[in-house]
């Protein structure tokens, strides 16, 4: 099988568990259903077509360490919930302020305001509820893991830092601190979830988080790179608009963040060798794909 | 011991933990820490006088369980910044619009408002990651129990309800399920933490359940009757601005409202006969506090 199909085949599973994950009630205020408004808003985020790397790399990680794929279909929702939870805040007017999202309008654009704030806390909140609900030995350990990197000392700690640098001068230690937590802390959480749902030893949990660590930089610096390069049509959201904000590409120019996303996707590969070993390799054309981005 | 005696005693030890929990770090962003300016915003909320009720609460239920107290300081410490986290994004300008919170300033009146957005997601992922540290065989049940309560079945969909039917006509079925969930919802998960984390059984639980429903009740009259009659300065948030929204004292006038909170409390006595069994009796007055509170 090629890559692209396992990619796919993931995608598959995930896309299925994410629809049954948040229910639509009979009717507005259903005791013991979620209400109707909050729950369309909910599926609305955590529904739209994205490329779901964060559940992919936690199952494709729990697969190539031999553990059992239904076991990690909770925890591969909870990292898409996380995640749909961190763009709809993201993108509320008092932060990034954006009205487009892949390619549809923003949640708060859709619902107004104090419903996508909330639609945000609860996929959050409903993460954990469904991880608390595995039967695997790890569960704890995972859960720990996910909100370690998803809170204030990793996803929410790297947005801080993007917001308070909006419009500021700042060196590159500061740029890779929020590329770091921004983006490779999920990506970091989804691989150790996939490795610890397996059982598998530190060490391999060590090189799958440097593997990671260097994805989410190179997904970073393409996704800079998008910004400037490509068209809003393309990309399914605003481009252009990071003009003031602190970017690979603002800090270093357009050629520069090219040759640093090709060394970043070079390490991710290297790092692959070490866990990348089932029939055919997934983890390293998966980290080159991200050189040929165009959303 | 009194049981007001107490009730200082288990807030001395949630204060003591509470404290602890969001460490300020050396420097704005040390690797490994929590950013200054995010934790700040944190530990403003987080540590703001309360009554500290939910955690008290927990700490009570695994007391009179015969649990040990120190294996539930986790869990008060997280029910508490689920809590503040709640109060943190109700006050934002898109929900109520706060000013004034327990005398101070809002968060986002103090820091900002995506600073009190963040700190808000922060306070909510830190919950989990300090429940998932635990070793409490209980632990991942009250995790499930915590996040079912909190989220879109709980606490979200009752703010989804109180934001839907503000300035609407609404009857006393809706009232009932704000109130349910908005407020009862983590007080009974305080409830079901301290027992579950006892080992307690089934039977306990139910009925720790239904005193938990009734307080809750009667503590979001008596807030209703407060903010008719009590003065800002008195309850440290401001008063008279319910005007239009769903409050008891608005359905059903202050004297039926002042009934029902008093037979709400009754009830709640009740319900505490079946586990209020230490030495001294620590649950039903303090449900017969409620009666006296100014704020």
């Amino acid at each position: 099988m090629q890559w692209s199909d396992r990619y796919t085949y993931y995608q598959n599973i995930v896309e299925e568990a994410l629809d049954s994950a948040i229910p639509l009630a009979v009717s507005p205020w259903e005791e013991g259903q979620i209400p109707q408004r909050l729950a369309e808003a909910m599926r609305y985020s955590l529904l739209s077509k994205g490329k779901r790397i964060r559940p992919v790399l936690l199952l494709a990680a729990l697969d190539v360490a031999g553990g059992d794929l239904r076991c990690g279909i909770p925890f591969a929702v909870a990292i898409e919930m996380i995640h749909a939870y961190s763009l709809i805040h993201d993108d509320l007017p008092a932060m990034d302020n954006d009205m487009l999202r892949r390619g549809q309008p923003t949640n708060h654009c859709k619902f107004g305001e104090w419903t996508a704030i909330l639609a945000g806390d609860a996929l959050l909140t409903e993460a954990f509820h469904i991880m608390a609900q595995s039967d695997s030995p790890y569960a704890l350990k995972v859960i720990k893991e996910m909100a370690k990197r998803a809170g204030a000392y990793g996803m929410v700690a790297g947005q801080t830092a993007d917001l308070s640098f909006e419009g500021k001068l700042a060196d590159e230690n500061m740029l890779s601190y929020i590329h770091r937590h921004k983006t490779s802390d999920l990506f970091i959480a989804s691989m150790n979830a996939g490795f610890m749902l397996a059982g598998s030893d530190d060490g391999l949990i060590k090189a799958a988080e440097n593997y990671a660590k260097m994805l989410g930089l190179a997904f970073q610096i393409t996704d800079d790179l998008l910004d400037v390069l490509g068209s809003s049509e393309e990309v399914g959201k605003a481009v252009g608009k990071d003009d003031d904000k602190l970017t690979w590409t603002n800090l270093k120019g357009v050629e520069q963040a090219k040759i640093d996303a090709e060394k970043a996707v070079q390490k991710a590969v290297d790092y692959a060798q070490s866990f990348d070993f089932s029939d055919y390799a997934f983890f390293a054309p998966l980290a080159q794909s991200l050189l040929q981005r165009v959303k």
